[in-house]
């Protein structure tokens, strides 16, 4: 099987698998246990935290473990927008975040807060014009993410924030479930007040991720109970599932110079390749994460091509897994104003560190097959 | 190490351990995804679904599987009122509930709902003629828990459901994190609407468990996004978690006699022991869940006696782990009225079927030991 659909969900690493049967084999307690057994599971809890605040350049209690993606950015939205609402109402979302944030937005709409959407330029990109255009003194939340997971597209976050810190005192969060281990991501690297990750999409386990704050930054909490995780996220924390995570930020930290390389290389083969292919439109900007190769085939739509590259075993996506269930057409797309010759036959190529360039080479030639059969004009 | 502290946590089922291995390294495709890959992955939670709500009596599409007890508890609350909130506004909760429920219930309170507290016995038993005084016609939420955690004590489900079922329109949710395994739990036994199960209390991951709702009844989700788990639950649904929840459900559900039975030999062989002390008062009532067992010791500190069987590798808690980092007396041991004498050295052992009666006799010995040592009066 060659695996494309890196951006849906990565395969766990054999490292971060030994740790959490470890984890689970020696650290089985409840770190909230006042007896020794929970004062060690909690002690390696605790350094698990430390671990990834060291290399977000926070605090380990500004690291929240949550269950993922998702309730890290609804914690994010809902959270930091209940916090803050003494200073205003209005949001500003990005028209192409995931829809963790814009549903969540929506909610947020229901209980009296004003929410405005940011539009992108045909390269799916966020115009600092219209954040000037939009950002208000009574503005008290902007998120964007930092890397579109249908495109790859890279949005201008150092340029958001810095025109958003000048002109209002909203604080910003960036959903980096995207960019974590692909570029740079930390609060010394960009200036941003909460960041989302998902250890899923790094090769970590499924169900984990967190929400970290910039140090001095709080954040309203959204599960209520036993008070654990400062009281932010209560419910006792899997600490076998938090030193996984943990784990997974560090390697996916530790390589990300080469990852990078891997995978810079691996679309610089492929790139020219789709290209040359006249009924074949990049969808993904030159501005863009290496490992996200968004592409349409005019006039065949995107599940025709998938069924044809799976029977070949190869596995690809249409353009994110969220919505693929769904018949309707991309949000990111559409605020992307892709033709209607291309908006329905858009495929996501999404590559890890354990792809190969044979594997591209073998996509090539299974590809350029494809196409014969399906006739994209 | 000799472990009573199962209703804190629970070590994994080796069963688990190797279907969480197995899933992640066959099944890791996010099940939203369109390709193969990504519904067979599908099929495999859709069939974890299917197996639980066997066990539970209800229909696949009522199982929403949640990071854990505390999500599932705060979903209940917030979603079930939410959900009925047209009919009224009145919420009747226990006064002995875990913090997950007690806490939601506050936060209702601060969006409009009228939360009132049932009341217990001093054996930590609601009594059904509180019930009857709060229950209105305008009461949409009823939460009782159905094994409670610090005592063991069951309460009257059935004689509590039944009154409602008749004099008022309120759904009912009933917290079986206790009693899962323990007891039987499912639609069919008790007249409820909703069930919480949190997987780490019996034998499963930690940060994993599910609600469940009866057919036909509905609630209003808390995280949005992806609409996964019919959308109610957003966030890619962690297969390997929930296919692991399945499997520790069907495990403790499976094993129920054989394991009662265990435990119940277990608390036999303890209790006449433990009430020998004339310094000892039992905590748990006669009507309670055989896997645990709180007492006290007169005038002595439960820290002081957790810290002396600790040294002897002895691993007790005192009244709940979510409290016990906390200073600040039980909320259910205030609510049954205990004495002061009694009321800061309540010990709790909690047991899994995985103890033994050897290692009963070993702590009868070393519990002798300690008492000659601390002399309780």
């Amino acid at each position: 099987m060659i695996y494309f659909d890196n951006s849906a969900t990565t395969k766990v690493h054999p490292e971060v698998m030994k740790t959490f049967v470890a984890v689970n084999e020696k650290f089985w307690a409840n770190p909230a246990s006042i007896h020794e057994f929970g004062h060690q599971t909690n002690e390696l809890l605790q350094s698990a935290r430390k671990q990834v605040a060291e290399i977000l350049h926070t605090s380990p209690n500004k690291i929240y473990f949550t269950s993922g993606g998702t309730e890290s950015n609804n914690l994010a939205i809902f959270g930091l927008a209940n916090k803050y609402k003494t200073r205003g109402r209005h949001v500003l979302v990005s028209e192409i975040e995931h829809p963790s944030i814009l549903e969540a937005a929506k909610q947020l709409m229901k209980n009296g807060f004003e929410v405005e959407w940011i539009p992108v330029n045909s390269d799916g990109i966020i115009v600092i014009d219209a954040v000037k255009k939009l950002l208000r003194t009574d503005t008290i939340l902007v998120s964007v993410m930092h890397v579109n997971n249908e495109t790859g597209a890279i949005q201008p976050i150092q340029e958001i924030s810095a025109y958003v810190r000048q002109n209002s005192r909203a604080v910003i969060h960036m959903d980096a479930v995207q960019s974590f281990g692909k570029l740079p991501v930390h609060f010394g690297a960009l200036d941003v007040d909460a960041i989302t990750i998902s250890s899923h999409k790094i090769h970590g386990l499924k169900g984990s991720g967190l929400l970290a704050l910039k140090q001095f930054m709080e954040v309203e909490p959204m599960l209520f109970g036993g008070g654990q995780e400062s009281g932010i996220r209560s419910g006792t924390t899997p600490v076998p599932l938090a030193v996984s995570t943990a784990k997974a930020v560090r390697l996916a930290h530790d390589n990300l110079q080469e990852n990078a390389k891997t995978m810079k290389e691996i679309t610089e083969n492929l790139i020219p390749f789709l290209t040359s292919f006249p009924s074949i439109k990049l969808i993904s900007p030159t501005n863009r994460a290496s490992h996200i190769v968004s592409f349409s085939v005019r006039k065949i739509k995107g599940e025709v091509l998938i069924n044809a590259l799976q029977q070949k075993n190869v596995i690809v996506s249409t353009s994110s897994a969220c919505s693929s269930r769904q018949t309707t057409t991309s949000h990111v797309l559409k605020a992307m104003h892709i033709q209607d010759d291309y908006i329905k036959g858009v495929i996501r190529l999404s590559f890890s560190a354990i792809n190969t360039q044979e594997e591209i080479n073998q996509f090539k030639k299974i590809f350029t097959n494809v196409m014969k059969v399906i006739k994209g004009d």
